[in-house]
């Protein structure tokens, strides 16, 4: 059995990404940043469904419409296919553990 | 925005599921717990494979074949489909909180 606030990488120079289950239509990840954003000029743009929620920390998720969530631990998003989006900002003092769920 | 946390129920005389979400392929569950279990001589045995961990509190889960996982705050498991398992102790004094993810 495995504890997703366990195992945490040592440095984080860049953010971290973990896959915790892969089958045909979905996939877990656990990612961990730590004042990790998306570059400023880029988006996402996933082909697949991503609902996503934060276990620990805090992380802003803009969208290109200009909505801008700023997610605390607990609060999750589901977040469409070709939605594009960015992370703006993550706690620079603490890790945050996101829990994405990718479906397609 | 909503925080998997909050909008508990007053109440817990039965075990709370809620959906929080549904797709084709997935659906995303939370379930609320203190003191619940499975009926002693019932099994789930699921067509579809579930993927669960504890947001809060501890709840421990038996496999047929003799297995049992305590699982508290963080732990996850995977439960392929048709693997017979029932939870057979949840934290009496306190909510126990999972997120579900059956996916098929």
């Amino acid at each position: 059995m495995v504890n997703i606030f366990s195992s945490l990488p040592y440095k984080l120079e860049q953010e971290f990404f973990e896959e915790l289950l892969l089958h045909k239509n979905i996939k877990i990840e656990r990612i961990i940043s730590k004042g990790h954003t998306s570059p400023k000029t880029a988006w996402y743009d996933q082909k697949e469904n991503e609902w996503v929620i934060v276990l620990e920390g805090a992380g802003s998720i803009l969208f290109e419409n200009g909505a801008e969530f700023n997610l605390k631990k607990g609060d999750y998003l589901n977040i469409p296919a070709r939605t594009r989006h960015k992370v703006t900002r993550t706690d620079p003092d603490n890790i945050t553990i996101w829990l994405a769920i990718h479906y397609w």
